[in-house]
């Protein structure tokens, strides 16, 4: 936007706040060309450069999201947990939906930054994030936090965020299978690599270990499962009648990485004539639909809201200076008992 | 506040908010008893105070539900609804969760405008609302709007409201479903009388009226229902094999309240060996849970998000006054097909 105008970054954004070191011709030609750009002159800026105190302004930036499908899914609860926090922080909310992020997601957030929309951001999304990715709000100065994405993969880029505790949670499920007598099992992961995905499989790994399953009776497939999709239920129904790549082992028990991938897995037993929870018990995460499926699924609950609460949390300790260095936070799931798990018949 | 500091409304206000006309001793006397009673001094009027000028600030007010339960209900899309136009709007939007009205909700809305918490306000509630309730905010001259409530049962009580086409809706579920032979059908709606409530009751009936089918054969019954609840379940069982009251014919068609409503009904006719969609059609409103039910179910879509936008919108133009008399938008509902609904089998 500043080099539209030919001016200076600093002499544009001065002028959009109407600071009164711009001059007025300049400050003119910078309010025309944002005008003509959509930029928009901050508020708070222009409250600043009176001297007067101000909320800070945090925003939660959806990505590759647009605001009805944050409402109507797992992100709904962790916007009215931010906001409820929020509050108490004394912080203002606002929501940025990103859809479509096909220029890249650094883009997106340099102009974010560039049109100061924010004093801090929490960042939520289903997509894969990388420190690339939010490189221009490190550059910033401005404070922000991940929720439900982590850096582990990129060592040497700590980064404030709140996390789930998926890994221990599915670490859980094997052992809470294998407790059950179930001895061939399979977690169904998508294709997507996220870091909610490697903590899924690093879990289950931890969990196979721990009850001395052999790897080959319990791996870890990838597979994108919708329970409306007929290639889906086509491919549930093979593993549960074919068996396990490898050993042709009918599995006992199936993972999904949501509730969704769950259902197709219940849907393809019922297809297939395999009755739940007594040859095939299933377990799902998110806890978002258990009550409505047949039978009732066993789910993780993510707790959505908490997840939201520490995220506008954490920022507004990140807002005051109070951190010495990114921190994270994780919530623990909890496990949900309902019909579509137990124990393995008796031989 | 005021009473309890011994001074006016008036003053307690402009005392809080730091106006130089209330004496020093008297400002001092306001801000203590405040700080006791848990009040807050209002960011914005000291803002305004010194002239400037600041974005609009909008309540969505929750009555009888927490925030985690409007993340995880109807209620998460319709949030981010009203924050996604808010922001076009340029108005600010916070989050107030008053879960507990047991002293009454007029009593929790007059201390809202008490403490000068918002310049608007929009309401969402599963609760009942009357005139009285809202009472304090129609004394303060603070805009507000209603979402999914009106005052149709009190006429000379004009109100900005945002209304879903439940009645439009529920005659269109009696026309369907006559339409693929159903002639015997009963709806079922909750004990609690809302303006929802009455609006399906309305419309039913005129589906009823306008297919020609007898009143007898298609009751409004009215029962709480819960999937997972045995006494539920048990009525809804009875009603399936013992039939309609007085006519003892079995119902070849319900309609649930809501989505569990409907979900009680298909888990009842599993339980009595009654086949869906052949004997039996089912329909749900909210479309909550439809893809994850067996059969998938058929249901009304409200559009909570457009819902959350239109009173977004339509606060922004209380607040810009330029409403000349209260105003009510209705969304209409869509049907979304699944597998609950099929044509009567021929005799």
């Amino acid at each position: 936007m500043a080099r539209a105008a030919g001016v200076s970054k600093t002499v544009a954004s001065r002028g959009l706040a109407g600071y009164p070191d711009a001059a007025p011709a300049t400050r003119e030609r910078v309010r025309r060309v944002a005008r003509e750009l959509g930029y928009r002159a901050s508020v708070r800026a222009r409250l600043l450069s009176a001297g007067k105190d101000a909320p800070a302004r945090c925003a939660v930036v959806s990505l590759g999201l647009t605001t009805a499908q944050i409402g109507r899914s797992f992100f709904g609860p962790v916007l009215a947990g931010v906001m409820a926090r929020a509050a108490q922080e004394g912080i203002d909310v606002q929501l940025i939906a990103l859809p479509d992020t096909g220029n890249g997601i650094a883009g997106a957030l340099d102009r974010l930054v560039a049109e100061d929309r924010a004093d801090g951001f929490i960042l939520v999304t289903w997509l894969p994030l990388t420190p690339e990715d939010v490189a221009p709000l490190e550059q910033s100065g401005l404070p922000f936090v991940l929720a439900n994405r982590h850096f582990d993969a990129y060592p040497g880029h700590p980064v404030n965020c709140v996390t789930l505790g998926w890994e221990q949670a599915t670490c859980d499920a094997v052992v809470r299978l294998a407790a059950l007598g179930r001895r061939t099992m399979a977690m169904v992961l998508p294709w997507r690599e996220t870091s909610t995905a490697r903590d899924h499989e690093r879990g289950w790994h931890q969990g196979v270990a721990h009850t001395g399953i052999a790897a080959v009776d319990a791996p870890v497939l990838r597979m994108t499962l919708k329970p409306e999709d007929a290639a889906s239920q086509e491919w549930a129904r093979r593993l549960l009648t074919a068996g396990l790549p490898g050993t042709s082992q009918v599995p006992t028990a199936l993972v999904g990485f949501n509730d969704w991938y769950a259902l197709t897995g219940l849907r393809a037993a019922t297809a297939a004539g395999v009755p739940v929870p007594d040859q095939l018990s299933v377990i799902g995460f998110d806890n978002a639909i258990g009550p409505a499926t047949t039978p009732p699924l066993c789910s993780y609950d993510p707790h959505p809201h908490d997840l939201g609460m520490a995220a506008a949390e954490l920022l507004g300790a990140a807002l005051r200076r109070e951190l010495e260095s990114p921190r994270r936070v994780t919530i623990p799931l909890d496990f949900v008992c309902r019909e579509s798990c137990g124990p393995a018949p008796r031989r």
